[in-house]
């Protein structure tokens, strides 16, 4: 495989070309910045050292990287990594870092990904009543789900980042952009994500309908997180049932779950307030409720005569 | 009591006078945007209805009130009480606003708080070996704490300010500022806790040691949330003694609490990492552990033998 680095000896690095504010790889990755662009072209920023090297490392098809002069030395392992496998590295000002990567803060590291998402489908096992019916025979060793996340309307990137950064610490198989949620490759989200997204398949662009429909097929009990529901997650029963394979809705961070969203799911459960708050953050809410079904679905109960 | 309202004809309003932008009122709110200044006058400012409402009626002394001619309209109950209890209301222009609540989207309302943190002593029981010896004799229906969170060099605002949020819906009887955290007062840090500030006692510049040893002196075990502890937070042993009056410490949110405040605490655990995430965001890992203790401590375990 030829290697498309721009090598440029002022830069002191072999593998790397310094990008000007007019470059055309440095303009293509400024539009990226855009939702509109992104979905053109099927391709987003991953930005930071953190998603630069999961990207890399989880198979994402990195196209370019940027890099500032601070951070290629205090990458060098990864950026040398990212060279030798043949993807573009620029270097930039950290002007330009700061203006690809929409933050105060930048790290100095940015990389031009295309777009990771699957279908609703490719999440169930091959063979279900919802999957893919042009699935080879050979991939069937997907996994049956049994703990999913549904973003329902989720508007807000750093809240759904969170929740898709802890539904992979929990050890969920999958996170689900449903209805008018951000798009998760927003600046805000993949950053908030700290390397998740790259971690595990992530739908973008979902009915939320379908999804729950998807997932009631393959098995899955379809629970909404839903402050003002009667049953409280701490409720025995409410714990024994997380036991089984579940997926959770989450509603929008101002005014969470329509009562005809609730309405879609299996049981509404709240998130019980022992104190005088209103309510709960939302990515505090799903971490909650995530790892009560992470816990459930490994821990066996204490039981009484036993001892532990 | 003497109302301190400033009317003025051609706002339409009584008990509202506008604050133009060189009133003395409003370049001393102005101020209260610096820590520094916030520690000198012993104030804050509180934005958006939520916040305003919950300082007016949790019994925070209100100053001052500013707010726009939308909110006065939107939120004219909150903005009436308030100018019937003799607080000064004064009517501010958007940008006004939005230079004060330093928020792209304000809501319009912003109150002028006096600080309301207390002393770490008057967190315990009164009697107790670390309790304020100057306690008079009818405050002692001061209840035992069960549920504390400590944390100990937290700097992001938000995060801070979610944590306070979810340990006041834990039912948590205080929040302790230790160390080199994050201001209270700090606007995205009263933002983020969306009226809890108001909820429970918060202590500010606490040193951590002095916290741990006044939470073990009132009976609290130490608990250090230490993503490298060897214990997990869903082993059965772990659960179990969450049931025990507990203390969280919470670290910074990039590096978490290092060894030797991790060495200040009776035990650390880790909140278990299922799935492929390095970590968890603070406020997520917060939220898993404060419940985790609030369950333990109200809800019964099922036992094997007597159903449910």
């Amino acid at each position: 495989m030829a290697r498309r680095v721009t090598a440029s000896p002022d830069t002191g690095y072999a593998g790397a070309g310094y990008a000007g504010a007019h470059s055309p790889r440095l303009k293509a990755a400024r539009r990226l910045t855009k939702r509109a662009f992104r979905q053109r072209e099927r391709a987003f920023l991953a930005e930071g050292p953190q998603a630069v090297a999961e990207a890399h490392h989880c198979g994402a098809h990195v196209t370019d990287l940027f890099v500032t002069v601070p951070a290629r030395s205090r990458h060098s392992d990864l950026v040398n990594a990212i060279a030798q496998a043949g993807i573009p590295v620029h270097v930039v000002s950290g002007e330009v870092m700061a203006e690809l990567a929409q933050t105060v803060t930048p790290q100095g590291l940015l990389a031009v990904c295309d777009f990771i998402d699957v279908p609703l489908t490719e999440i169930i096992p091959a063979g279900h009543p919802g999957a893919d019916e042009g699935t080879p025979p050979g991939s069937g060793e997907r996994k049956q789900p049994s703990l999913v996340a549904l973003l329902a309307n989720v508007r807000d990137p750093g809240n759904a980042g969170t929740v898709l950064r802890t539904a992979d610490a929990a050890g969920a198989h999958a996170v689900v952009f449903a209805d008018a949620s951000v798009d998760p490759y927003n600046g805000k989200c993949v950053r908030a994500s700290a390397g998740s997204l790259f971690h595990l398949p992530v739908v973008a662009g979902a009915r939320l309908e379908d999804a729950v429909t998807t997932m009631r097929d393959a098995g899955l009990r379809i629970v909404a997180a839903d402050g003002r529901a009667g049953r409280s997650l701490d409720d025995p029963d409410v714990q024994a049932r997380l036991a089984e394979p579940t997926a959770w809705m989450f509603g929008n961070e101002a005014w969470g779950l329509p009562p005809e969203l609730v309405a879609l799911a299996d049981e509404p459960i709240a998130v019980p307030i022992y104190g005088r708050a209103e309510s709960l953050n939302l990515a505090a809410a799903a971490a909650i409720c995530l790892y009560a079904s992470a816990r459930a679905q490994r821990v066996r109960p204490v039981t009484g005569q036993a001892g532990t």
